[in-house]
């Protein structure tokens, strides 16, 4: 590729997402779409280590690149699950024990000379992409959400992303929304995730009675019984949904929001979450400027964390305030 | 005095501070020092109208301008109670029922022509007053709050104070604490306000047998009570501790701060207030970035919310967001 001016403007981004459960690549051209994609399952072996994680990702990256003809990179943008150190980006996701303290964008620096790496938070890449290019485009105070296995997210406020003191503001998932409510994972009690996560649900109704039949059930198979009339599951999503609305009405109250983005696996089950979600927010947020506040679901789907890591690179005067 | 650079350097803002009890003004330096002051009580009498309360400010202003030698000025800041329209300042405070969509900012920028007159919620005055001068100073993620009649607050995040969509971010009053709780006079229910402000804290333990022995009674009275050993009042404290950690708490997740400053007369409590207020806090923040929040007392005092006020003109780059 020419190193024209336009030849560099035209560069694409390498977007990774690294979660769990998948890791996902894209290239991403400098308007936002995606002009390349791969995938694979997170290896859980327990014999992999951080070394042998790290090859597989970047076996991962090599192919995409070498897919698309090896195109000059503007940048490389990661989204991960946390906790990390940031900006340096030493991670230690929750769901992937192998990487503790891992030095990811020390590693993508080494093996991505010469452009900038930039890595941040998985839920904070999603508000970056639906603020960049989805459900926030044109809005100047945006909360991202992902409802899933946990509850995370990322604040857009004054048009700007906001890191707080360590790159941890958007916790929307610990916002206390029964201060006498279930124990969280995170040591607290009564936090938004305690309540709303998938797994938290699917507990919950069991205890009372729901009887999926079969193991492994998540939120997702919870939300497809309530969609099917099972009254355990529909009380299931009325209490996730009525947890989200508190919580959104507190962080509406505190920031001043426009638009509240939601995606993940659970956020797909529509009316039954988004329902209780309106009635419980009307409730709690009456002033007029919290009334204006509108939740709807992602608009870019499963690739808001993808575009976002790429509006990390392209879009760095808004989302991006380290070095 | 001299217009060259150096004499403009030195001029004071006229900072004005403006609530239900009292309205404040003073000539602040450059540095944020207070170097002439004057108040006064709120007029109170039901005749009086709007252009007749803004004439006994007029007053307060020219008297003081006019004591201090009538020295040119860099700016009239100006904070004022909620709500109003931002940026323009047309304001409806809740206390000062004589002035209902009353053009503030227009009367001003017209009494004092050729410079930036810049007004904003008194409570984000706070805010701006103990980021730039006091607890918050060299810290980029301060939540500032006033626990008094009502509960307000303001957010500097990133460095930067925070508006939102509608110049009402830093809400921390209307922060839920409770779903089922009391009824808030925002309309919604069992917010941080309902059960902290001092009325609130005084009806309370009217019902549950506090006899203070005389009418008009307030938060700081019930305050010195807890303080004289006071069971009831003693426990009115503790669940307005209580419930300010559990608000913090929420806060701090969302946004990731470093410091909360409180002012306010319920904040004069001492103890009595904070320690309750730091045991649900550590309770319900138990993530490593969350551990890391200070809570402290505003350092400014009365004077935080007038700093302020001059920080709008003097910083406006982190502290004023509009034209």
């Amino acid at each position: 590729m020419s190193d024209t001016a336009a030849g560099r403007e035209a560069r694409p981004v390498l977007a990774v997402d690294i979660g769990g459960t998948k890791m996902a690549a894209a290239l991403v051209a400098p308007g936002g779409r995606v002009t390349g994609y791969g995938r694979i399952d997170t290896p859980s072996d327990p014999a992999l280590d951080a070394d042998g994680l790290w090859r597989t990702l970047e076996a991962l990256l090599d192919k995409l690149v070498a897919d698309a003809g090896a195109p000059a990179l503007a940048g490389v943008g990661v989204g991960c699950g946390g906790p990390m150190t940031w900006p340096a980006a030493e991670v230690s996701p929750l769901n992937i024990p192998a990487w503790r303290g891992f030095p990811l964008r020390a590693r993508l620096r080494a093996a991505y000379p010469g452009v900038p790496v930039r890595v941040h938070n998985d839920a904070i890449c999603v508000v970056a992409g639906e603020h960049w290019r989805g459900a926030g485009r044109g809005r100047g105070n945006v909360l991202g959400m992902v409802v899933s296995t946990g509850v995370g997210g990322g604040l857009v406020l004054d048009g700007h992303l906001i890191d707080g003191a360590s790159g941890n503001a958007g916790h929307i998932g610990h916002v206390v929304v029964d201060p006498e409510g279930p124990p969280c994972k995170c040591g607290g009690r009564g936090c938004l995730e305690a309540i709303a996560r998938g797994p938290g649900l699917v507990a919950w109704a069991q205890e009372q009675g729901w009887r999926p039949g079969r193991r492994d059930v998540t939120g997702v198979d919870l939300a497809a019984d309530a969609r099917r009339g099972h009254p355990v599951a529909a009380s299931a999503m009325r209490r996730a949904g009525r947890a989200l609305g508190i919580a959104i009405a507190s962080a509406t109250h505190l920031c001043d929001l426009e638009v509240v983005a939601i995606g993940g696996g659970l956020s797909q089950a529509g009316a039954l979450l988004f329902d209780p979600l309106e009635e419980a927010l009307r409730r709690h947020a009456r002033m007029a400027f919290a009334r204006q506040v509108q939740v709807v679901p992602a608009a870019l789907g499963q690739t808001s964390g993808l575009i976002g890591a790429a509006a990390l690179v392209f879009a760095g005067d808004r989302y991006w305030n380290a070095d």
